[in-house]
């Protein structure tokens, strides 16, 4: 018998019967997705509404847009769960959760938001499945989800509250997107209801289950230490001469070029932010900049490193 | 035999499958859409690079995006074509093109859209689809094609270019978009295959035709005299006073509420243009009105009328 799981994806979204069906002419480039409603309206209400990230969880809470317990929410695990889905299907293999990289909202902060938003971009949290084009066969897929900077142009950006959006690139179709309510009982019951539509056709002529992920072919997950990105990197230093020196030293050892730098006028703060938007660099590379950049004495607090997606 | 026709309405979206399949469980309180991409591309390239109407046809032309003879772009009717599939599919009874309303962008002007930019709205070729959400049985059908002033803040007056977009309102699902490429041979294509792989699954076991329109059932077409929505008037007036009292006395005879006035500053020229934002007025009431404003001695050119969508 066919398997439907409408909703265990972006809710009221179509999204799988497109991947599963419509979209069958196409080798899928990318996919990126707000696919988790909770952080999603977090991540709004601390950009609209100036909220700290407790505010704006216990306002969803309130709301009830967040569950008493809302880790996987926070934690990127129940948008992760939906990229695997979501990248099975596009790909042909079951992805193996512990080979995807994730990391939460939890800890972005008011004033990265705010950085954000004076270079360009807004943060939201997003799935990236992504294949590479070069490569035809057997090529290692990237799954990642992460709060990501999203360039304000970019339709995603704009994709607020509880809502969800899906942007799909595949080879013949093109720029795709696809959005709608992820969650509440209205949007899932639009698609459970579209699944039993789907399963009492095919109780009485069975079908094939077109579309569907057999078990157990080959394909495999890029590892994260190879995932290359454009980055975000906020640090809290001491406000003397030399400071972005030793900084832009250890990042030019690395050979990570800096697209821009804002340094905000200290009002004789002692501590100060330091905010620098990188060229593409490996995590590899970034994780040895920052553990370097982390140690200098004129750096107060752990840096704060975000990803930023490009879509070119 | 079913019958596919995935790539009849904005090409590589999967709209047609969305509305046969996945919103089974939906009544469809609306559809708005941007469904012909060169009226969509001149429209984008008048806004974004002032150019006129003409100007804009001859760069869509030289572009490959409009064909030599681009009328049924540019007067509607192809927007159209596809908005009587998409209602029938949602309605489930076919609608006749000499029920609905179709205007294209030909009288467009970039004045036009420069005065709908500064009061915050961008011009596009909208299929309106709707229908009374207190009706509940044999409730007549909105369906109607003309450029429409769409709020700046709405995703759909960002869809620039050849894109495509429906936004699709179910009284279940709640509030959905689709976004993409509505042509060229990739896009197409992508829609033509989806169709191909279904047939030959259904060449294999027959399956009923899910989500086909039947013939002949009952449905009809609210007449365009009795939509009411928000109204955009541009008028060329003799610039001496007394001429706004005349205007606003006509339309208060025919009870419309004016919501925002216009009047750019007069550089010794004797005709002006005066822009009136006119609360929601049946089509009825605007003919009536718009032929008397028409008829003033100071009125000297044909009033331009152009409906707004507000997506209440």
């Amino acid at each position: 018998m066919p398997l439907f799981f409408e909703a265990a994806a972006a809710g009221g979204v179509p999204i799988i019967k497109a991947l599963r069906e419509a979209f069958v002419a196409n080798h899928i480039r990318s996919m990126h997705g707000i696919i988790n409603g909770t952080s999603n309206y977090i991540l709004t209400r601390m950009t609209q509404a100036k909220l700290g990230f407790e505010e704006a969880l216990k306002e969803a809470q309130a709301a009830g847009y967040a569950e008493a317990d809302p880790t996987l929410d926070i934690n990127g695990w129940d948008a992760a769960h939906k990229a695997i889905i979501l990248a099975s299907l596009a790909y042909g293999f079951w992805v193996n959760a512990a080979d995807i990289h994730v990391e939460g909202i939890q800890n972005v902060t008011a004033a990265d938001i705010e950085f954000a938003e004076k270079l360009g971009y807004k943060i939201k949290l997003l799935a990236v499945i992504k294949s590479d084009e070069s490569c035809t066969e057997n090529c290692p897929v990237e799954v990642r989800v992460h709060p990501t900077l999203v360039p304000e142009s970019h339709v995603l950006a704009s994709v607020n509250g509880v809502f969800n959006a899906i942007a799909v690139h595949g080879d013949v179709v093109g720029e795709t997107l696809f959005y709608g309510r992820g969650a509440g009982q209205d949007a899932t019951a639009s698609a459970v209801i579209s699944d039993l539509a789907e399963a009492a056709v095919a109780l009485e002529i069975p079908r094939p289950n077109f579309g569907f992920v057999p078990h157990g072919l080959y394909g495999k997950c890029k590892p994260i230490c190879e995932v290359i990105t454009p980055y975000y990197l906020r640090l809290s230093v001491v406000d003397r001469p030399g400071v972005l020196a030793l900084i832009t030293g250890i990042l030019s050892e690395e050979r990570i070029g800096i697209s821009s730098v804002i340094q905000p006028e200290a009002h004789e703060e002692e501590i100060v932010p330091l905010v620098l938007m990188l060229h593409t660099a490996s995590q590899a590379q970034m994780d040895s900049a920052v553990s370097k950049i982390g140690a200098l004495e004129c750096v107060k607090r752990p840096p704060q490193v975000l990803r930023v997606e490009t879509f070119s």
